[in-house]
């Protein structure tokens, strides 16, 4: 059977400070949102636990777990259960101080379909992920799902677009973008609404550069006090391959996104402006370079 | 003499018939634009002539021309006269047999600053540049100029990110895209609007993501009739590095735009998202084929 539509659920959290508490509530909104029809649901980046990469904290460590692990266990029960296709972000503990910014595709059967580690990864003020977590070294992947081919990459993999072509070089029909961005109480008010826009435009380019459906599911809510607080800002959202805007979550609010995304516009897309004929692979090895002088 | 500042000039422009009309309707655009203050100056793809291409016709390679030529010592003799630098695309007539689509850089000083051969040919009804225009060799560059290291890249070349990459890598400050971009009538009604936003979309996203100014000079007005027209949209445009649209031409009408850009605002933006330095050469091979598998 070949499915003409998948359709998408992005689960827009905010974190509690208890991961058991954060774990039970994706549980009932991925219940909530496989009811209204979603079959590949998304969760946000890191969603067990508060963005403790917004301090260092040795003891956040404590927080990593394994795959497969309790939390990849929790959810291959659930995916089966209700039959749906789960992108579950995990902090991963892959050896003792060797740790991941992790995401896994569960397949409907509650199989493990992939496991993605975030390539890129940010180290800004209260970003300090380059602390916790090693660069990623799966590569770039599409993973086959009973839904089709889908590919995961995790927030500040957006920016680099050398990462969504190569999922898309692996057939993926879809990218799905968990992720925990946000605002400094320092910048709001000036730079807020440019840093914003600038977030959903490189996502809308990246659907229409490789001419498929884009899904970034950020995280919500304010973590943190005064000038240490990171106010996350939703605003989860899908992008077809044409770069039309399928849906938006808010600002300010958890929110629940259930998107059809027809299979058929992606190939309309690329016969229409048909950039995968036309690349000069002939031409890019300047990128391998860190900087071409 | 360190310059802080990069004053931009565009020339939207329409096309007579007649490339004579068109040359010197290009020079007394620049003349006014560099009494405006413009220093480096850019002209529409292929601005000299019709856009040929949209239809099937020997006798248009008749238009190419070498470089240097006649139109690269006419616009020698202005970038010197004015002190501009000037951004000139010409049909080049490189050998017998063999043509491309092709933009000169013309340095302050009037001699040639750079040559970068279009290296993304569409096919597409009435764009039928892969009859006219083999393929670029020249590779994507940055060319040191007298205002500055200055990219360019031509039209369909904008889909493409590992074309801005390069230039990028390349240490310039700005990537200019004279283009010829249009709708077709059976299309501007219903699609018309979805893909000029695309092309913005995409512009300004390629100027966020390597944290570089983007200038898109695009031509204007209807050539053809009927189902053989295509309508060019104008809507020349200038990015910062942070995705601010500083500048935007009519969609409708010949045009001349001068933005200002400062050239702090590069190291600003890079510093506030670091994209330089968190690439991951070491995983990027795959962007080196057709297709992953």
């Amino acid at each position: 059977m070949k499915h003409r539509e998948l359709v998408v659920g992005l689960v827009q959290m905010a974190a509690a400070r208890d991961p058991a508490i954060n774990v039970e509530k994706a549980a009932w909104k991925i219940r909530e949102i496989a009811h209204r029809g979603a079959q590949v649901i998304c969760l946000p980046e890191l969603f067990r636990t508060t963005y403790f990469p917004r301090q260092y904290d040795e003891a956040a460590f404590c927080l990593a777990e394994p795959i497969p692990g309790p939390t990849t266990e929790r959810f291959s029960q659930l995916a089966a259960e209700l039959g749906v296709v789960l992108v579950v972000p995990v902090f991963e503990r892959r050896a003792p101080g060797l740790y991941h910014n992790t995401a896994v595709v569960l397949d409907a059967d509650g199989s493990i379909a992939g496991v993605y580690r975030k390539a890129h990864i940010p180290d800004d003020p209260l970003f300090y992920e380059k602390y916790y977590f090693a660069p990623g070294d799966t590569g770039f992947r599409s993973f086959a799902t009973r839904y089709g081919p889908v590919g995961v990459l995790i927030c500040w993999d957006q920016w680099f677009p050398e990462a969504a072509r190569a999922v898309a070089l692996h057939g993926a029909s879809i990218i799905f973008y968990p992720s925990a961005i946000g605002w400094l109480a320092s910048e709001k008010a000036t730079e807020g609404e440019r840093q914003r826009l600038a977030w959903q435009t490189v996502h809308r380019a990246q659907a229409i550069m490789n001419g498929l459906y884009v899904a970034a599911v950020n995280r919500v809510g304010r973590e943190g006090e005064g000038t240490e607080s990171v106010e996350f800002w939703g605003s989860s959202c899908v992008f077809s391959p044409e770069g039309e805007l399928l849906g938006e979550a808010a600002t300010d609010a958890e929110d629940l996104l259930v998107v059809r995304c027809g299979l058929d516009a992606i190939e309309r897309a690329r016969r229409g402006w048909p950039f995968l004929r036309d690349r000069r692979v002939d031409l890019y090895e300047v990128l391998l370079r860190r900087w071409a002088e």
